[in-house]
Formats: C-alpha cells, sequence, structure tokens
C-alpha cells in the first residue's frame, strides 16, 4: 500500500506547518540527483526541555507531530507522498535536561510515524539521536532527514 | 553571473583558514560521485557563548565570515568557486547560551553570504540550525555543509 | 593492504555491540545508491561527560571504541569492511563539559582508527566535531557516518 494510500486509511491529517515569525533563508525540500534534503524542522506549539517541563510521552508526540509535518513539506513540494521512495538517514535532535538520556525513545515517535506509512521496507533508515542545548525558538524537538526520490 | 565573477565585482576578500594549534584528521573537502562534502568550519577569531558574551549580530558576522571561510576552502581545493554547481545542504552549529532560541537567525548570515554569490536558485538550500553546549576552541558558530560539483 | 588485512595484521579484535536495554527503531546501516549511512553509534562501557569525569585520553578511547563497533557493524552487514571504498564523512559528538573545547582531539581517536585500516587516501574524510550536552544512555562520544559501498 502506497504511503497516500496508508495515510487515508489511518485517517491522519497532514498539519499545516506554522507561520513562523522570521524567514529562514533555506528550502524545505532540496532535490539534488534523486535525493531530498529535508530542513530540519519541528512542531513549535510543542516546546520545552525534554526531561524538566516535557516528559517522554510529550516529547514522543512531538517526534511523531515532526514526522507529519516533514510530510506535508514532502506533499506540497513533490505532488505526493508516494513520491518518497525510501528513507535513508534521520537525525533527531532532543533539548534535553541535564542527565536526559532517552534521545532513542524520542526519536522512536518519528521512525513509527514513518514506518506506518511507508512500512518497514522503506521507512526504517540510518538514524542518530542526539541530546542538545537550545533549539530554534525553544523546540522540544528538531528533525532533519535525507530521502530517496522516485 | 558566476560566483567568481560576483565576488570580484562585491570586492569581497576571502579570509585565508587560520592556522591551527592541532592537526585534525579530516579533509577539509572530499569529493564522490560530484558531491562535496565540507568538514566542519568555523571563524577562531570569534569565540564565545551566543546569547551571552557573543550577541546576534556578532554571531550573524560569524555565520558570514564562515561562508568566506568555506568558499576559500572551496577555491583551493577546487580551483575555482565556479565549480560549485548548488548548494545542496548545511548544518548550523550555534554555541548557545540557555534560553537563546535565535539560531535561525544566526543562521541566516550564513545563507546570505552564499546567496549574494550563487544567487538564490544555486545557493538557497537545505538547512537546520541547532544550539549547542561547545564547539572547538570556543568557537561561537561552525557549519558542515555539502555542495554539488560540475 | 585491504581494510581486512590490515585488520589482520594489527591482531584487531572488533567488539561486538552491546545488547540494549531498548529497541531503537532504525538501520544500523542503510545502503542506497552506493552510499552506506551508518547510524549514531558509541560504546556504552564508557559514559560521562568529557572534561568532566572523562578525560581526554579516555574521550579519544571511546571515539576509537565507536570505530571499531562501526566496522562490526559494517563487516556483519556488508561481510567485509574491503566493501568499503572510501570513508566519506563522519559527525562526531561529543558529551562534553562546560568550557570542554577539544573536540577535534576526540575525534581523532575515531579518525586514526580508520586510518590504520583504510590507510589516508580512503580512510581520511570530511568530518566535524561538535559538543553536546546529553547523548543516549550518557554515552561520552557518539558517531554518525557516511561511506561509499563498491
Amino acid at each position: 500500500m502506497s504511503p497516500e494510500a496508508r495515510l487515508a486509511e489511518l485517517g491522519i491529517e497532514l498539519p499545516a506547518p506554522p507561520l513562523l515569525p522570521f524567514t529562514p533563508r533555506l528550502r524545505r525540500l532540496l532535490v539534488h540527483d534523486g535525493i531530498g534534503y529535508l530542513s530540519g524542522n519541528g512542531d513549535i506549539t510543542r516546546c520545552g526541555r525534554v526531561g524538566d517541563d516535557v516528559d517522554l510521552e510529550r516529547a514522543r508526540e512531538a517526534a511523531r507531530a515532526t514526522a507529519h509535518l516533514m510530510c506535508r513539506t514532502l506533499r506540497e513540494e513533490l505532488g505526493s507522498l508516494d513520491r518518497v521512495e525510501r528513507w535513508l538517514k534521520v537525525l533527531v535532535l532532543v533539548r534535553s535536561a541535564p542527565g536526559f538520556g532517552e534521545q532513542p525513545a524520542v526519536a522512536n515517535g518519528f521512525s513509527e510515524a514513518i514506518v506506518e506509512l511507508w512500512g518497514e521496507d522503506a521507512g526504517l533508515c540510518a538514524r542518530s539521536a542526539i541530546g542538545v542545548a537550545e533549539l530554534p525558538g525553544g523546540l522540544a524537538v528538531e528533525v532533519e532527514a535525507a530521502v530517496a526520490i522516485r
């Protein structure tokens, strides 16, 4: 089943990206030679520091919401999610309180949302999860990714 | 207009990279299959923590200086900036004080320097901006990038 | 001399990756179009904060151990290290105490282990080293990488 068909079956609505209070000088998606590079993205309605004012479950939800924001970007830029042949690599940045070390569990919220739509063969990919001090606008989670485009 | 022509027109001098007090075991630029991978780079004359002893404007200047350092590397390694067909992806790391969330504004200093030379079509690319705890030698800003080579 | 031959000559045993107390939803290595993307990896027997309870020398050893863990992954996934034509890019994340700025010296521990096996031509690559607040499970060092596969 294609990602678009699966999305419809699950009844998932892809959220509109929020209007930012600034103009980042970037492309949300740059495609070159069959690879799509997705800019760092996050859900600005979910801010805070994970392990402090954001707990693990809410951080996973922020990661899942970020997956859907990226899907929205992919659909707007490519016309359809079905043009994404497979996910190659994601970098998951978790704004972490001192001593918080469960970044992989947070990142699973992103990966599971992608696997739900693309399946394991095309959705599971290389991944790094790290804890950073600060993220734009106080985001709890930011993700950047590379995908193969057909 | 080509990046080299534009550079001459604007009268921008590309700075020489500083002599480092250590030997990093890396290539400044590795080219493989038409993609150039640029190592993390930053201006060691601009150190400090952004949002603390470095303000936003000086951080933007550090990001802009880093763009010119990378251009110097590209020219030395490739012979001419004109061999860079387009910028693909940049990761901008901002050494951030607690609560500083304007990493995208800092990163714009880098992106605008690149767009000045390559234009929007070839210079605007995928980008992530994050706040990190520490950078080599106390750098305020470090950037790594990937470019397409012709 | 091939990396496998060199490994045997040096008598290096590649460590088995540890059993993790969680299931990260990722591929340790994803190969697409001749590029291998290696997930972030680190040695969970070497935790702590560099510049605080982990000193520079132990951090370099953690980086070296991570290189060997990645080689183990490459051999398990590809059958032989000799299928790695060259290293393209590594991102070295060092969990850093405030004021610690020697991330490149830590990263050299990784790079030197790779150059020992592949030589400078194929082993030296683009690299970024940064200091992050937290890493999964309290790792001192985490590395992600991209390699060219033959």
